[in-house]
């Protein structure tokens, strides 16, 4: 069982202003992930938060009302699906740090994740958006895992400095809110 | 919102004896792709359900407990993952018919999905389980497409026969309790 944060638990997700510049990262990957459906584009969804049912009510025949859950641990990451053929798999975090991602913000099964989907032919990433900076990256699995395995013996974040060398930065749009797939496109062999 | 039935809903499944030969289809799926996993061979994941929560109590500071949630439809198919580099993509479903497997267990959008990942590359299909036979079919979406067009002017099912003709069965085994992937190898180009 896991402790989410509000946000992830709540419906209507109220952002404090303090402390980002207006984007919501995963409803900016949500709305261009539906760019990209309705435009025939790439098939790409956020999987479902997982929790475990305890408890569901049948008071009425129209709906089923489930009275006591609770949040389990992610097995994987949050998003993956199809471009150009090619399997696609991401997980998407966010950070208030102005200067490196803390590692802590990721699962290590979710980093063996990534490997597993890298090394049988799928393209596996990050996507971390420095809030307070505005800035967002896509880092691929090679330099996930590279800087998750120091973590034992060194730094335990990523630094900005790193995502600006080995990362490629997603410019915000407005059609396409975070067009990640034209990093893809550029940094990939498809 | 959904009313899934109790099956769906409760954490630990009692089946019905009467109706089944001792195969619950998800779990027997859930096994197989933990084997795929376990050795190396296939990163296959069920979906969770997507629930939508309304109402989170925070009593303790170990655990939120959602006090309100309700099943939502799901957007997409049940299962997906990767598998030799290619992007796999099904829904898994059971009968207690002998003779048919009726199309109103199938979502329109479901349909639509798999035509779309097969589309892109991708390979798409249903797996279908005759509880009271003790049958497991593969079929691939291209047939899941072609019957369920009918479905506004003639039969609205796909008959035994029809998964006996242009289906492939799934044998039942012990460490590998339902080896679709031994279909995909000899039935699709990987």
């Amino acid at each position: 069982m896991v402790n989410y944060p509000i946000k992830k638990s709540s419906t209507n997700t109220v952002r404090s202003s303090a402390s980002n510049r207006g984007m919501d990262l995963e409803a900016a990957i949500n709305q261009t992930n539906d760019y990209y459906i309705s435009n025939d584009i790439a098939f790409i969804y956020k999987k479902p938060i997982p929790i475990q049912v305890v408890k569901v009510d049948y008071l009425k025949r129209s709906a089923a009302k489930i009275s006591e859950a609770y949040y389990k641990v992610p097995s994987t990451t949050d998003y993956n699906g199809i471009y150009k053929g090619r399997y696609i798999d991401f997980e998407a975090k966010e950070t208030n740090s102005k200067t490196s991602f803390p590692m802590k913000n990721i699962h290590e099964h979710q980093v063996s994740h990534l490997r597993n989907i890298v090394k049988h032919g799928g393209i596996g990433f990050i996507i971390v958006h420095f809030s307070k900076l505005g800035k967002t990256f896509l880092l691929d699995e090679q330099f996930v895992s590279e800087y998750y395995d120091r973590k034992e013996s060194g730094r335990k974040s990523i630094t900005l400095d790193e995502f600006v060398e080995h990362g490629h930065e997603i410019k915000e749009g407005y059609v396409k809110r975070l067009d990640y797939l034209k990093v893809i496109d550029q940094v990939y062999t498809l």
